[in-house]
């Protein structure tokens, strides 16, 4: 699993109860997932289509360092499914965890695309054509 | 089902293809499952402990009125079980369901408390005694 | 009154004595007076144009559970008048209540328009063309 | 009336239909006349009370400027009553006013409290205590 | 130097360690100088180029008054520099500053174009077409 | 340079012109600096002192991938400096280049504190006490 982008919890990131909000952390999950996404599949026109198994195993209080890790797991016809984990950076400990996150890769005309893929890339070898003008 | 918040999606809810990004989505339903946990447990200090089978069906445009449904569907021992859909106001038609979304009672030391309930309330009878200062 | 959108006070809604901040609350009735003007309208493009008797009754603490409430209350040739509610969910004290807010129906060429309704509608029989595509 | 601070239009800042969020504008007025009221009335514990005839007289679009202008207009015993508007910087046409915005003088015990003026100060010699450190 | 725009340090501008963030600070001094360029320039169409010398002098805290200062110091053939200090409203202490702020001047080819100006207006003189509709 | 957290950039991160808002793109780079700095220093408790030399190389459209790179380049006693880049992912072309930004390390006290390192850590042996609870 490649742990990327990471967060620091400010005070704008809490629940009412003053531990890390669950739809913060849901947010930030999808966002980080679009990306991987975008990397394997050479498109950025992916959309989320479905998650499973999410565990919220642990909390996360202000202040702490927190990053988000993806991995592939399976490459479809026109989809990728992901496996998700969001750790506490300094305690290793796990916050959640995502068995599947499903994006679909969508073509010109709006609808699911063959992506021709069935392997994930290390080198970000799939360059998507609109961002590399 | 109950059908209650709702939202006007806004351009700031939108994901870099023009369409509501799905990590805004799950922010929303995280917090309106939450308000129906308190509200049927009688008790504020909730937490999101697991989700599963996450369907994006379909997907919002800027200015669609989107509406939040929640139903409980079980209640164990310290924990809630509920089941969740997003809908279009308008059309009706589901943008995201999620079968099952737990949440756990917690009580005055931080842990899974026994919270006492087996049946939905209709009538707010059950009333968080922080909350009704 | 129909009582509706309903929000949790989180951090992020405080103003810097820790009560919840009235710019914010002024933002959630606005957006839920616009869903309510454009269910009775039947039509998605309509405008702010008045406000009157805004009572900021009582504040809000960080995690109170609050809900809007509106109700229309003149039906003018190109305009709605409703009355609004913002309430504590779990005590029904009072926190906001505005005596009228005026929308405005604007029509195709950006005017206002006759919307041709004179009563409220409690079963959403008023589909706004643009959203129900 | 004393135009002070001052915004540039950005997308977050639009409603669905592609103009200023209502919103959005009372958001950063309240925030605006709070600052005025503490400057006014020395002390930094200031709530808003009341606000009366808001007109949305115009819209705004992305890229506009607005700034934000406030005058007081009677001193009461524990209350100082302002006058405000908002307005495009380059057009000088009115966005919104405000006839009556109330902001209350709160005192360590909470409640309303006499501020001791009757005059508006153009010198900032009023210093509130906390923010004096 | 004029001090126009103002800020009460709210919940969702701090850091996790409870004091104003520094990226919020430089988010709000890169909107104000982007609003003294477009009214120095007469052209809203301007771009951040280069910044140097940024102190981060004092901090601030929830609750604090602040207010954004600027200065044209250099009118370049398609470039305006400036000086920026953030302070505390209050104390008068100086929370950060900026030597130089270089804006562009861009025209309707997106590309560096001469503004024609050589001297501070203080009266508003020069108004950006697009902003004067 | 250590490339990590990364960025979709979405419409809310714009200016009203439609490119990458400078001020967003600050505000992230200062939040990965801080987290940067934490791991060097073991110690969460840290604040921005200086920048200086940021130039904003090229702009970002909605939709672009950005990752916001990081280096230690020089141990003072009780401070840190870094040099920062902000690139698109894609092309690899730069965004936004910092030579130096300056964070200090402080103690219990709440003044500068010396922290011990002379060189960068790769394997984050340097634990945060506060945040290894």
């Amino acid at each position: 699993m490649t742990f990327r982008t990471r967060r620091w919890v400010r005070p704008e990131d809490l629940n009412p109860n003053g531990t890390l909000f669950g739809g913060s952390l849901l947010k930030w999950i999808d966002e980080e997932a679009a990306i991987y996404a975008i990397l394997q599949l050479g498109n950025d026109h992916v959309v989320t289509k479905y998650m499973s198994e999410i565990n919220f195993v642990a909390s996360a209080r202000q202040g702490d360092l927190v990053e988000m890790g993806l991995r592939a797991v399976h490459f479809g016809r026109t989809s990728l499914t992901m496996r998700a984990e969001v750790r506490n950076m300094i305690t290793k400990d796990k916050i959640l965890t995502i068995d599947r996150i499903v994006f679909v890769n969508v073509g010109d005309d709006g609808r699911p695309a063959p992506h021709g893929y069935s392997e994930i890339t290390l080198t970000r070898d799939r360059i998507p054509a609109r961002l590399s003008r």
